[in-house]
């Protein structure tokens, strides 16, 4: 036991904290950072907390782009503090254990999602669904009340540390480079179709053909759901069929819609800006449900006004956010099993190239999901 | 068999068409009717369809006056035809039957909602949701398909003519004076708490305490639950109580609201004007449930933002119509069974006694139900 622990370990001692509380070591890391509202992409030195008891920490091999990263860089949903590294996609190498860490050695491959810690006591935490805690801590720009409110900063960066809760196991057999958008697109559709009940033979649409919309096609039809995928052009018409889905509808084409009308027992929008969700409800079956879990910027926030419920009464609406961590790793275990991955366009580690993905996805460009390949970071 | 029979069957006969439908007798009929928007009650007389093979008519006792009656004749829900006669909570006894009528004969004691009339093949007549058929027949001012396209009269009147399918019993030993709002307010509150599923030990929090709000909270009382009702003012904290309600908050005191976010399993909104309906989902637990009934007037329709979805993620909002006929039989019987009956104040059949009890309903001046008395009219 060297000087610097004897100290803390006395400090914590005279304060009744533990130890683990009180660590104040840090490691470094270096990523990629934005340093004010909708800046390029710069590399970025820091430094993150050590492991501690109950931490793990990962190694950065993949990192998704989400569609939301773009919206935090440029403070759609809210100001935000920069210099900010996002990234909720993480996939990489455990490469250190604290003491009481039981489920992960080092050399194992790990996951990290949206979160990396929540208080496990709430009726959330105790449901499972620690998304919905109050005090739940965001991979990226969360100020941490576990760790001395630090705020947190995110996958575009060679390693993490997380609570062992938050890391899940990449099952053996997945294919690595694909896995770290699951994480997020992944688990956001996986979640809403369980909690909707979806089932063999339901009639599904999916609003949006993204990220996360063409995640959700596979997993609607691995459930053995009949899915039409909703989407603005012609363009994406074929991926659509390609991934299972037995009918396209371009909006802007009003012929498209033919039919459709009180057609479907589930839909799920994923679109992640201004539209119309009436225009979706009146496509549902009586007693159909809508999930909602794209969530435009602020100042384009669709609404639903009471009307359009009454009028369509008997359909449910509800929200959706991620899902547990438990959930996570069902769904990680299931994509696997099932052959479920994004589609993805690699990347390399580099500012400009992440700049570019950026444009891509702004302009509906990216087929679905950018990675970063962090192992190749200069 | 007459010779003006003889007609209509030889027409009949010639056209392939039924001698029923093919009938173009009327009756007389008198009541109350505005002669424009937002203008004063006038004694009108008018016809209605004699009584074809399937049909009941019924001399109305007593007719409800229901908001959606106020909303109606100042065209707030979209202009409307007149003039009009309002009324569609409706108790009497049955003076006629066709020939081809098996469950009413002359004599018994009948009521009509809502809905004189529907397709009976479409999905949502198939289900028993006949609220929901896209020819659905409102009691007043619908054009009816069925009946050449005339437009319909309410229960501000002397008597009524429906299909038997639409007619309900009323139940040995009702209280006849009390019945007619369960044929709205009733069904439009029963239906959405069962739907919902509410159950024994639930929370339930009733938004709004007029005359849905008042049905509410002694159906979610009698079904077990803890019930919460919320309104403007403190009024009708006494009355709440009386009801069995184990809180009240008025929602313009933010104390009342202590302790309350994350507490409901369900909460129904009976509230016809503007208000937030984000402020309600916040109370809902995970998974809970909102109903939304009360249906503003459209210039001051609320809105929900798919952004207060997403935060209240895994709480589900549903519209609801009325309900369907088979459950409105339900809804009666169960009340009379549990004694649950709103709370009325007779006004005789008098068009200045209906003003003023439209006036006293604008002010929420009324308790909580206004019930004009049909045989006292001149």
């Amino acid at each position: 036991m060297n000087i610097n622990i004897l100290m803390v370990v006395a400090c914590a001692l005279l304060s009744g904290v533990s130890a683990d509380e009180n660590r104040q070591e840090r490691v470094p890391a270096k990523g990629f950072a934005v340093y004010e509202e909708k800046g390029s992409f710069q590399p970025f030195e820091f430094t993150r907390r050590a492991v501690g008891d109950g931490d793990v920490q990962i190694e950065i091999l993949y990192a998704g782009i989400c569609h939301s990263d773009l919206h935090h860089v440029r403070s759609e949903w809210g100001k935000e503090e920069y210099p900010m590294v996002p990234g909720h996609e993480i996939v990489g190498r455990v490469v250190g254990v604290g003491k009481d860490v039981t489920s992960f050695k080092v050399g194992d491959m790990a996951g990290v999602g949206c979160m990396v810690d929540s208080c496990s006591e709430c009726p959330a935490c105790v449901a499972h669904k620690e998304q919905y805690c109050k005090d739940v801590v965001l991979t990226y720009h969360s100020h941490d009340r576990f760790h001395g409110n630090e705020l947190t900063q995110g996958g575009y960066s060679d390693r993490i540390v997380v609570a062992e809760k938050f890391a899940v196991k990449i099952p053996q057999g997945a294919h690595l480079e694909k896995v770290a958008p699951l994480l997020c697109a992944g688990i956001t559709t996986y979640s809403p179709l369980r909690y909707a009940g979806v089932k063999k033979g339901d009639k599904v649409g999916v609003a949006g053909f993204g990220g996360l919309g063409h995640m959700a096609v596979q997993y609607a039809v691995a459930l053995g759901a009949e899915v039409t995928v909703f989407d603005v052009s012609e363009e994406k018409r074929g991926a659509a069929s390609e991934l299972g889905a037995v009918r396209y509808v371009n909006v802007n084409k009003p012929s498209d819609f033919q039919g459709l009308d009180g057609s479907f027992d589930f839909i799920i929008s994923t679109i992640p800006s201004g539209y119309d969700p009436a225009m979706y409800l009146k496509m549902l079956k009586m007693d159909g449900q809508m999930a909602i879990v794209g969530l435009p910027a602020f100042d384009k926030m669709p609404t639903i006004s009471l009307a359009s419920l009454i009028f369509q009464g008997n359909r449910k609406v509800f929200g959706s956010q991620i899902g547990g961590i438990r959930e996570t790793q069902e769904m990680l275990d299931y994509s696997v099993e099932n052959g479920i991955y994004p589609w993805v366009e690699m990347i390399e580690a580099d500012a400009a190239a992440i700049d570019e993905a950026y444009r891509k996805v702004l302009d509906g460009a990216v087929k679905f999901r950018y990675v970063i390949d962090m192992k190749t970071m200069k």
